[in-house]
């Protein structure tokens, strides 16, 4: 593997989270793998999660690690060919990823959706930009249209967790003061299309995600029809793809004791960060089915895999 | 030891000092206590002289170390239990807390005061939640009304430099154009109540410090009796505890040539950073009785100190 | 070697550039060096290349790496002397730069001109005074007025790529939306007087560097002229010395593909990061003959050798 930037990248799903299982209980049994190479981390945006187990991740293998956060402590990069630099970026991203390429082994990068056009966004021109023009792998914290090591880390915990061979998972749309992207429900949704599972995602009208991605996933708008035995209910607010960008605050669509009651005894996941009784009730995500603790550690895990992976190929 | 959240979490003073001393001669000597452990530390606020020295003091141990400033690199956090978190706050501490301590194996965490009300303030709601729900320990490096780490720096400078058994050590108020919060105050307080020193605070009426601190402590609000003899003059502003969060500039109170020839050949000590010729004039904290740099020195070794005692409980 | 702190403090420019080349080759045949070593990175100012590049370098020779924003992430800082502190600045530099030297073993500090004042720039103010107070080496990453680091790499970037004995360089002024410091161009004009090369400078009238700087090398105002037979390029906008921190946006200084035409063949140079189609058309800065990312991964060499002289001479 050279660069991570969708869950398309992992070749076998069910291999990849065996794998990073095993690396758990022994996390650094690789650590001269990384001696002498260097991880950059470039951020865009806000990051704990990420920002934090990236780094527990390169530093399990042995690696250095060199962080920075671009807006504040660098220049403002222009992704435009042929512009006429005379605005206010400073730095075009062509010079940016060959020049940091030169200083770093690897590279990963978080850069949000902007949620002002839909087109824009799903160009994904800031990832594909750096992987165009580095020669070096790079990884993808989230981008504006997936957070492929959060679907690699929601495998691993479902694994994990699971009871029966073929779960039934449900993606259930939350409410949410603020719009949110699509990127964790994105690489969710493609995770899921390769396990073994029983799908179901569930949200208001108005609230579907692209057509491109979800194939032939069921699409259930009756949340209390979705849950109903579910194995595992993984609660998450994105804003609308139709009306690219607008959110909704529709309490009916938050996660509570009584909608649990449905499920076959579910499992709760969320990516974090989560709005407390917005999303989903204390009493639920305070409950011994809340996993969502245990999903955010699973995060190193993932990172160190996908780490390893490339470093292996090097 | 576990957390080390003020200065009543030692044990006692004397071995701890006697230590740190020792320490500071072979600050490597236990390099080996720190490998493959992370300390995460994470700043509300900015700081200096904590943010470096700590990590220092973690590198000497051999450990390594992860920063991060929740302003601007994470998410702003909710601390109220049972809050509908639809407001500006995207994530619980409940949650932050419960996260960080998978990444990492001990928390340092900076907070000030915000000095807007008393009873928020000593809550110590950030500390003390983070300690609630962190699975890790967790060190204070200044919180809204203590700074342990300081206080135990500055027993091991008036350890390392008075000439006498039980010397005369004055906390002076100083006059300061921005209203600062009363944490090393209050921490060098408790701190000097553990040690065999003859110990007195002058300060305006009204800067009284909070009862529950200063105890039995004489109080002088006549400065130059106070500085009588001193030993070690502790020169310091800290903004009114009784009309919480107001400050002072009354220049009367600040530290000159003339009120130091009263003391005994008194030390100067002061935590810095310091406001020059409003809390101290330069020809006093420039002279050789100024002990303030070699008071930062030690901030390595309390830190390290407190860093080992918190391995070694492991 | 003590401080690095402008181009001056290099003995001998030719055994430098040779060494720099020959650890390159194997950056990290010297890891033991700088083993238990800590540099302190402070940043008053953005910064990419010089960040990682100079991180890179410490990481190659062993070193630990603590960076630290000063804007944000400390306090504001003093540099008068005598100053009565009850204004915004909260902590002298007097006291900085001695307690930050108790923490690390080498600085290194960028702090960019303002553009404000001619005379207080070129005091270099900030610079000189963490350096007058530092008990530690002080390598600049880029003064008010200079940018030694830079030129460092510039010597070895020409070194490598030169074909004659003699090349003819050619610094050459580029309009720019934004006023920038003569920081780069200072330093180029001092190594390049140490060079064996023909130098020449062009730009518009009323562009003059400052002549203890600039002092006999030719100045050129017809660009065309200055171009005939060049062998390097080094193309890079400064705002107006004469008429203190003024820029221009004259488009017709703007290096092209006719332009370069002109030249020996000459090499592109430029210190990053560059202004695409203001200061450099598209087909020049992406032709063969620019060679502006090998010389940003020779900021990794600079450095280095930079350190690498410190940590011997200690």
């Amino acid at each position: 593997m050279n660069n991570y930037f969708s869950i398309k990248d992992i070749d076998s799903l069910d291999h990849w989270v065996n794998e990073a299982i095993e690396l758990k209980k022994d996390p650094l049994s690789n650590k001269a793998l990384g001696t002498d190479k260097t991880i950059g981390l470039l951020f865009f945006n806000p990051s704990l999660r990420t920002r934090l187990s990236t780094q527990k991740a390169a530093l399990n293998l042995g690696m250095n690690v060199v962080v920075m956060n671009f807006t504040g402590e660098g220049w403002s990069l222009e992704y435009g060919d042929g512009t006429v630099m005379d605005q206010g970026n400073s730095e075009h991203v062509k010079e940016a990823a060959q020049v940091v390429s030169q200083y770093c082994d690897v590279l990963a990068i978080r850069a949000f959706a902007k949620l002002e056009s839909k087109e824009e966004d799903y160009e994904e021109n800031v990832l594909k930009s750096f992987i165009k023009y580095a020669s070096i792998p790079v990884i993808n914290m989230e981008s504006a249209t997936g957070h492929p090591l959060q679907a690699l880390t929601d495998a691993i915990t479902i694994t994990e967790h699971k009871t029966t061979h073929k779960p039934k998972i449900v993606l259930s749309w939350a409410p949410h003061p603020k719009a949110l992207p699509q990127a964790v429900a994105n690489s969710f949704v493609e995770m899921t299309q390769r396990m073994d599972a029983d799908f179901v995602i569930t949200h208001p009208e108005g609230f579907e995600l692209a057509s491109q991605i979800t194939n032939e996933v069921p699409i259930e708008y009756n949340q209390e029809n979705a849950l109903k035995d579910a194995d595992f209910v993984y609660v998450k607010n994105w804003s609308s793809y139709t009306h690219y960008g607008k959110t909704s605050q529709d309490q009916s669509w938050k996660i509570t004791e009584e909608k649990m009651k449905l499920t076959n005894n579910a499992k709760l996941m969320h990516c974090l960060p989560v709005r407390r009784n917005v999303v989903v009730d204390d009493v639920v995500i305070d409950s011994e089915n809340s996993i969502v603790i245990e999903q955010a550690n699973n995060r190193t895990y993932a990172a160190q895999l996908v780490l390893k992976k490339i470093l292996e190929n090097k």
